[in-house]
């Protein structure tokens, strides 16, 4: 007898109703995905760590070990690279829809409670270099969070070249660029103060302003405009204008410009998803330019969106959202002799079910309990009711 | 740049039609299971070793690795333990019927050219020691693949008491039994004469004619009963006699009564499923009455089926079976001020897609190229097919 029952850190079972609402919601968002043209790819769960080896100085932490010939190999922190090496190694014909879902791993250790086994499921859009390629991750992404029926969701649109270019500009080393990371994405307004102290530039103003540049575009925009006169982040400005413009009119958008995603290889629109009931992030995607050239020496345009389905799952279910699960309206108890009459009987029946007890009182007993209506025992002379709950009132 | 484009040992990319069938056949047979009065149950991929004890003396090479409190934790080689686990762990009423997909891994070295990492799908029946249960797994088995349209698959019965009791009897070391279960599992006439001959017994008749003993069941276990006089042996004989005779109406049923699993759990009844466009096997289960026992001390009676759904795509494949997959026949060129009106556009039109080119004349080579028959511009002034594909007679 082994008395271990736990499980690893951020992993958990689902049972009955979750584990049926989880995998609906999977099917529900790539039967979405195929209805916008985008064609399922299926990479494995395990891959060499070279693969993720531009996510390596990342805040990712993955799961390694070494495969039967030493080789140092990880499951799978994200889709997006390993579709980026499918597309960099075959040969297949850009420009192309994907769609994908699975599971993928995080070895975050115990405290932050995060979940270390997830499902994703997403797209990437490959080979265009319009902003119609985001605005399709973004519609996809708003088209999935209402046909799931979430409430109250946000979508909130950033630019990875405008922490790219402060970087650039500021000529920061690898570890002042990680401490910049952190002041930008926890918004803390004393540390980036100091920050500005320790490192002067023209972008003084626009980078002090950072952490509070977040909120409804036609607000925030104008206002970072007027805070500085650098090329690269007014162009990111105006991209975001347009693509806000276009899409606005489906759901609530919001921008932060302040937004910096947790995989590095975002080069252009980044985004995000928020829910009033909601504590994590269930939906990112944004543009990645330069990803594929880690595989190969061309290089191709790049767009995703990577959705949470636990976190929606999780969101359904406070949201008050009850995927429907029928109940089993008739059990049939059959003598061995009778089986193929029983079969036959359970498949034309809706929601019936064949009983495995020897007994016709266990039958019965086990449907009282769990409350089915009716049972019928069939015999080779024929089928008879031998338990029915009293209609009432 | 990175030129290691290739996949760990016993992994693969699929893509489009490949990964959207083997999707669609995962759903087929849950579907399946769920119309059974199957309820659904999600395990994690990564386990503690401790779940597989029962399994590492076995054949069954697993994923190892430590996690970061230094447990040794594994990927999951099966599904039957973890199901075991949370059923014994949980609390949760007996007896149940559960049903699960998803992805198991075995680390096989190069040399077989096996899958690593499969799709397994699956029922559990806990809580019943009927051979309703055992019926319930082989129907369910026959049902799924004739719901895929395999074509002529057999069902081939065993029991797990045959090997079982003469391991008992003969009293073998662990090294013999090791090396007796290959010998059956190999059907070696010589290597079985040879182990006869160094272990005496009442059952040499038996034991020697068991690499013959395959079959159709109305040939084979007549011959059987009349080698062997020992009880345990017979009673298994009379279980696959009563089976096949109840089940014989849906499918064509044999048996082998040298049939032995990889897996050790097996009490009873066991069953494979084989095809003629298959060399692998892509089902097998039986029962397991002892299970529950390494997670807690009570015991409950079970039987299990698993199916491997990669060896069922491949089935599929090879009888020439193809899952339509809808083409688009509608590209929709839009301006980006015309945007809700495409989008309406989109998900009004059945297989329609928005282009996410700039130039409609790009829409137009790519509609050209993918033989998508028309394409329109969405712009505020209405909608203008501007590529329509001649009807050809």
């Amino acid at each position: 007898m082994n008395l271990n029952r736990n499980l690893p850190t951020g992993t958990r079972d689902k049972l009955f109703r979750e584990a049926q609402t989880a995998y609906k919601i999977e099917q529900q968002v790539n039967q979405y995905f195929g209805k916008r043209g985008f064609k399922r790819i299926e990479t494995p769960i395990i891959e060499f760590a070279d693969v993720f080896s531009s996510e390596n100085q990342a805040d990712t932490k993955m799961y390694r070990f070494f495969d039967e010939k030493g080789r140092l190999t990880v499951l799978r922190p994200d889709m997006t690279l390993p579709i980026g090496r499918v597309v960099s190694t075959t040969g297949v014909t850009l420009p192309l829809k994907l769609s994908y879902s699975g599971k993928i791993f995080r070895a975050n250790d115990d405290f932050g409670g995060e979940q270390n086994e997830q499902t994703q499921a997403g797209i990437e859009i490959i080979g265009y270099p319009s902003i119609k390629a985001e605005i399709e991750c973004i519609l996809s992404g708003i088209g999935v969070l209402n046909a799931l029926e979430i409430p109250n969701f946000q979508i909130e649109l950033g630019h990875a070249a405008i922490y790219r270019r402060v970087v650039h500009l500021l000529n920061l080393s690898e570890t002042a660029e990680i401490d910049f990371r952190l002041l930008i994405q926890n918004k803390s307004l004393t540390g980036i103060q100091q920050f500005v102290e320790n490192n002067p530039s023209t972008l003084d103003a626009f980078i002090l302003a950072l952490p509070r540049l977040f909120g409804p575009a036609n607000t925030i925009l104008p206002q970072a405009k007027k805070l500085t006169k650098d090329k690269g982040i007014l162009t990111a400005l105006t991209e975001i204008e347009t693509i806000v413009a276009a899409v606005s009119y489906t759901a609530d958008i919001n921008v932060d410009l302040g937004l910096v995603q947790d995989f590095h290889y975002y080069t252009g629109i980044i985004f995000r998803g928020y829910a009033d009931l909601a504590a994590d992030n269930f939906l990112s995607g944004g543009r990645y330019d330069h990803l594929l050239e880690q595989f190969t020496t061309s290089s191709s345009p790049a767009v995703g969106l990577a959705l949470n389905l636990d976190s929606l799952t999780n969101l359904q279910n406070r949201a008050g959202i009850i995927q429907k699960q029928a109940a089993t309206t008739l059990l049939i108890h059959y003598d061995l002799a009778a089986l193929p009459e029983a079969e036959q009987l359970m498949k034309r029946t809706p929601n019936s079910e064949l009983s495995f007890f020897e007994e016709p009182s266990n039958a019965i007993s086990f449907a009282k309990k769990w409350k089915i209506p009716r049972v019928v025992h069939v015999s080779t002379e024929g089928t008879k009711t031998i338990f029915a709950k009293e209609a009432r009132e």
